[in-house]
């Protein structure tokens, strides 16, 4: 079945709130197995109200609304889809009353503007607000259906599970199931060009890769008669798209690189410690950012200065001197420092220019050296500048860089 | 001037990610004075993306486009556009250079793909892309005005900044000028009651306020001729407000609490280091994002295990026993201990339980201990536990308030 999501705001159109609600109903309608061909997001505007309303029912035959139920009078979106089905607004008393109860037991006094709120088409199915007051609907007409949602998310979530779920659950046709495998070290064209037999021969499962910054992830997605079919399905495929990139995949359920680290330290019971400069203690943060790490996690030094890197790693003053703080001498100390005084099975270092200033002919802004010590073995690995000199988006790269030198070097892949 | 914005993208359609870009094109269009009419969000599908074009550029002058100009083959937006406004797509040799030196410099080969991203329409005026590969265009006819850019927000926005505000200055319909109030430590409700008399009166400048976890801000805008009358107009409503809650307010640009401290640091030559339990590294992440802060910000110990606290502090072992890891004891002797070691003029150190799990009775799950050594005196504020137990809620939190510690500390108010 084909869907339309329509967001009625104002406040959405000023940029002021993001619109989760239209990711929040574009996941559960893939759960039902129903594709989402629009997002719309229009203000309290009939004209325009009635526009999209009409662009999506003439190519879908599901449209979900939230917002515009308010009780402010220039909430239109009953209205307008009333007239637009040929219908007209009728008071609903059970509607009404639910709301005065639910508004007399949080000691709110009702304004005229609320009995406004229980009118509803006269053909509607209501559905109840348990969490707020502006009661919900579905219409239908012509096999095309109308759903429509309060703005608050908390409500249309609510409303949503209590009422909307079991109203479509005739509808829902097939189930869909996906993983999303997350890759490091390889750009999203390099990828797509090594999966490019795959991705032209889908049908399903379908396959679609992502971009993000220094990541690239491929959602596999396959819509079955039931869950498990559509399951073996995404597995199969994962199992052919690891024979072609598996070296570049560190997660399938779209887990975050370092919680992938985190995992392994745990089950296993390899202790950490690291020693960051550049990227000023956010690796250490990462990690200790999933619970139960503690078990593992030793400690981390930031050493911002010459000094620090000296008196907490034992650094040498010449080594800074000559090799300069960001140079593979300096990281390779630091780590050394680092497994001598803490003893964890595991230690890392990091020492780069995170810009914008800064850096040397040898290491220009962007550049970082990654120590690693782990089984009484010394390695560092050189990170080459990156396309900018933004100090976020430098430190975030080394960040990726360390957790993949960790999760390598456990694979004795490095 | 009346716009659109179109996100192109299935992942948005999927709900897997979230439509942040459309907030931000929101704002940035308010800013310059123009009303946003429609979002549109839609599929790599030309029927339905014609159906959209058609639809914004009958009510709306202006359309702005994310996303669809990947390398992959199914991004047809430029495609699309080029044939609505009756024009072809030319190669353009300048993005194709810049997009081969840009992947040049990091290694990365170009795949026939690319090549594909260098098409452009014939009439377009061309944006560079700083931060990645896709260029982006405006086009206009007949008064509508197209305007189309990369889906990754980082590259969005840069060419936005770059690129689209310039072109656009001569559309800009007045100016309007806005600053935002950051507040810590008053509620958004509480805030907004002592604001009610400057609220209710309000015309221009407009005052609106926004919650955010631990923090409340008041975004105060004034649209006039010219951007000197708004910055007065802006500014003379700020002197009302500070007023009357001047003590919570910390910024008035809008700024991060992390960068106010930064900053005061940087230009008062004020030394810090920072010993962490709870937040694991995070607060010297955040200190260490700013650029300049290298001269003031000396080390960070994350002290996660009692090992580390007493190796790396000094903690004593009977006070752990004692008192627990998480108590106004230990973050004393944490703090002295850092105080002692670095002799930075301003140590800080926190220990809290960052949950889900954990916590005693003394300090269930959201308390912690920050300890602060300034001008050779030490004080130890204990932050309540919150209404939640999430972990990240907790971290950032006590993040927060360190920093407030650390600014009312060097205000001579705690």
């Amino acid at each position: 079945m084909k869907s339309t999501i329509l967001t009625v705001g104002t406040e959405i159109l000023f940029g002021s709130v993001v619109n989760t609600n239209a990711a929040y109903l574009s996941e559960q309608l893939q759960l039902l197995g129903m594709d989402v061909m629009y997002h719309h997001t229009v203000g309290d505007n009939d004209k325009r109200l009635k526009s999209v309303i009409e662009l999506s029912l003439k190519d879908c035959d599901l449209l979900i609304t939230t917002g515009g139920l308010g009780p402010t009078e220039d909430d239109l979106t009953k209205e307008t889809i009333a007239a637009f089905f040929g219908d007209t607004l009728e008071f609903h008393e059970p509607s009404f009353d639910a709301m005065r109860e639910r508004m007399e037991r949080n000691g709110r006094k009702m304004t005229p503007n609320n009995r406004k709120q229980a009118y509803l088409p006269s053909r509607a199915t209501p559905f109840l607000n348990a969490c707020g007051t502006a009661p919900g609907f579905a219409l239908e007409k012509d096999g095309k259906i109308v759903m429509c949602f309060p703005g608050p998310p908390h409500e249309l979530k609510d409303m949503w599970e209590r009422s909307a779920l079991p109203y479509l659950a005739k509808y829902a046709d097939g189930v869909i199931f996906h993983k999303m495998i997350r890759t490091f070290g390889i750009g999203e064209s390099a990828l797509e060009t090594k999966l490019l037999e795959l991705i032209d021969a889908q049908t399903d499962p379908t396959i679609a890769t992502y971009a993000k910054p220094g990541l690239a992830d491929v959602r596999v997605a396959s819509k079955r008669k039931t869950r498990k079919e559509a399951e073996e399905a995404v597995d199969a495929m994962i199992e052919r798209i690891r024979a072609l990139v598996g070296e570049y995949v560190y997660a399938e359920n779209g887990e975050e690189i370092y919680e992938v680290l985190a995992k392994r330290l745990i089950g296993e019971g390899i202790t950490l410690s690291v020693a960051e400069s550049m990227t000023g203690g956010l690796f250490a943060g990462k990690i200790t950012s999933y619970s139960g790490v503690s078990a593992v996690f030793d400690r981390g030094i930031v050493t911002y200065t010459n000094r620090a890197k000296i008196d907490e790693l034992g650094v040498s003053k010449e080594t800074l001197e000559r090799f300069d703080a960001v140079s593979e001498e300096v990281a390779r100390e630091m780590v050394e420092g680092l497994s001598k005084k803490t003893g964890s099975d595991l230690c890392l270092s990091v020492t780069g220019y995170a810009g914008p200033g800064g850096g040397t002919e040898e290491a220009p802004v962007g550049t970082a050296f990654i120590g690693c010590v782990y089984k009484g073995r010394t390695t560092v690995f050189r990170l080459e500048p990156g396309p900018n000199d933004d100090r976020e988006w430098n430190r975030n790269r080394a960040l990726l860089y360390m957790a993949n030198v960790a999760l390598r070097t456990l694979d004795g892949r490095m």
